[in-house]
């Protein structure tokens, strides 16, 4: 990530989309590291940061359990745990990328980034508390607050009984081996791998087990399709990250030397894992398979990369498409939709082979 | 430009094009000071660094002059010194918005910076060497080199010698009251206020007076508007910078709360003053003349601002022209020229009023 130039350090920072609140997304096109450092990764706020230190330091179950219960941070951690690297990408991710264009924060790739995170299963939490029968869905509410459509309201989100009783959700309390950062959800974050990152509420500091379907406004109006222009029918939730590729290198309208270069990036999906990735460099006439760099693990990207020689004098437009073991793919064309979610058309990009 | 969220620091960095060589833009839309502070200063390199430290610290002054000198650090640092407030344009800032798309680093607004330049008048130096009759040209060498085309060269421009005369052309040792950063052309750097950046030549090593016209690949081939495709006939020099604007705030696609907002940008010219800015909110059908904060100074961007209420339920163009001294203004359409320089289209971004 840091290069040296003769000795001089160039590193790529975060990149701002707007800073109150703050909204950054990672360099992703610069970052060759697994893990995503704690300082890279993209920050995605709705509201002003909490105020800090939050204190105490409590985590509240309540609602429809037999045993509602109040845990201390110094419970929560000497809980069993779970370390899971899995990435997190905002739903929003690629919206530059809409054609018609969208409103909203202009996120290009780098609405994305992988950490690791260490937590409770937040199953083990409600063995604990034990759920009622008849409860339908957890509502997590963040300390993130603020005023929205002339409300005062939290940040929060519901996860059908099922998913939250994945043993791969859990209320981490680390993130890359330390305690997580206040700009990352200090003291508790939920972490949802496989959907996209707004599922993942920062701040946790109430869990509430209900017997119906939750209706916030980011469950019910924001975080949720809308396929037409002014009408909202036909609508269904953003839940699980779409299957989806980045190309890292080279850069798009980047000019290259003739030659052999390495074509390489990310691939990534939110269900089951990639099986391949194929590329084009002729606009998608002919395709051939990529390399996987790492075994693909399920709620992680894979590296993949290609050696191809280009040609003197010649514009090449480059398209890479993943395939998930769903039987997902890229498709050809976004599906559009006006609040801009869920990007993952066929990546692209062109170069330009110069001497 | 440090928010304060919370009391958590909310920032924006520079933002990467490429690593090797070093380029990345100001996050222009982020800041608020007249001074662009040297960390956040945008960085366009052709090469990779100089090495460093480069020393002895010399600078030379050779070729069709009557006294050829080599002066060293300190003999320039105590001349009489000008200081001079001045933007750096790169010419392809604003490439990425070029329709047709282009190739090359794909900046878009923030290839652009102000700074405190301290130097010394290149015409005091020439006057120590005197410039013999017939001299036409003055060359400007960096100690950044490379191979190009498959030549090893150092980074070299020419000034007629009449624009290298100019008062306000200085060899500026200082920037924002330090010695130059290595980064950004350690120990001198040549300071021509008005042209594009690419004639503001850093690691300036030695200056060749010339009594014929000056070709070198940043010369006649890079930095020349080419109108066409594929031909190079009506290709003309890049040189002054065109009278331009951008919008700081609101942000394109944003979505804004009705009511009242102040519509803030910078405007800017190569050749004379900003005369006045224009603002449109209903796509160019009408125009309103913004206010301008500062006294407009020449090589300097100036600060403008207008407040509009926007309706509920409705979205909006907004667009800014500038109008400069010498009577040029911002072209509704881009010169598009095939290496995308010089972009000074109409500014542009549209907003989405919700509640």
């Amino acid at each position: 990530m840091n290069h040296h130039d003769r000795g001089l350090k160039t590193k790529a920072h975060l990149i701002a989309k707007s800073l109150l609140p703050e909204n950054q997304e990672t360099p992703i096109h610069f970052l060759e590291e697994k893990i995503t450092p704690r300082s890279l990764t993209f920050r995605r706020n709705h509201f002003p940061y909490p105020k800090f230190p939050i204190q105490p330091f409590f985590l509240t179950i309540t609602g429809s359990v037999k045993n509602p219960l109040i845990f201390h941070y110094s419970q929560i951690t000497s809980m069993p745990s779970q370390t899971i690297t899995a990435l997190l990408e905002c739903s929003g991710n690629k919206r530059a990328h809409f054609e018609p264009k969208v409103f909203g924060d202009q996120w290009k790739e780098g609405a994305l980034s992988q950490g690791n995170w260490k937590g409770v299963p937040l199953s083990y939490l409600l063995s604990l508390t034990e759920v009622n029968t008849g409860a339908r869905e957890i509502v997590f509410l963040g300390d993130d607050s603020g005023v929205k459509d002339g409300q005062h309201v939290h940040f929060q989100r519901s996860l059908p009984l099922e998913k939250a009783l994945d043993q791969h959700v859990i209320v981490a309390w680390e993130h890359n081996q330390k305690p997580l950062s206040p700009k990352h959800g200090f003291p508790f974050r939920l972490i949802v791998p496989g959907w996209y990152g707004m599922a993942s509420v920062k701040w946790l500091k109430t869990i509430h087990v209900i017997n119906h379907s939750f209706s916030g406004p980011f469950q019910t109006d924001d975080y949720v399709y809308y396929p037409h222009k002014s009408e909202d029918k036909d609508s269904f939730p953003v839940t699980t990250n779409r299957v989806n590729s980045i190309i890292q290198h080279p850069l798009d309208r980047q000019i290259l030397k003739p030659g052999k270069h390495e074509i390489t990036g990310l691939a990534w999906t939110g269900e089951g894992v990639i099986t391949s990735v194929e590329i084009s460099v002729d606009n998608g006439v002919t395709w051939k398979a990529a390399s996987l760099h790492n075994p693909t693990q399920k709620y992680q990207w894979v590296k993949w990369s290609i050696s191809h020689v280009f040609e003197k004098n010649h514009e090449s437009t480059v398209k890479v498409r993943a395939f998930d073991s769903t039987g997902q793919s890229q498709p050809d064309q976004a599906f559009w939709n006006r609040k801009g979610y869920g990007h993952n058309q066929v990546s692209q990009i062109k170069v330009q082979i110069e001497n």
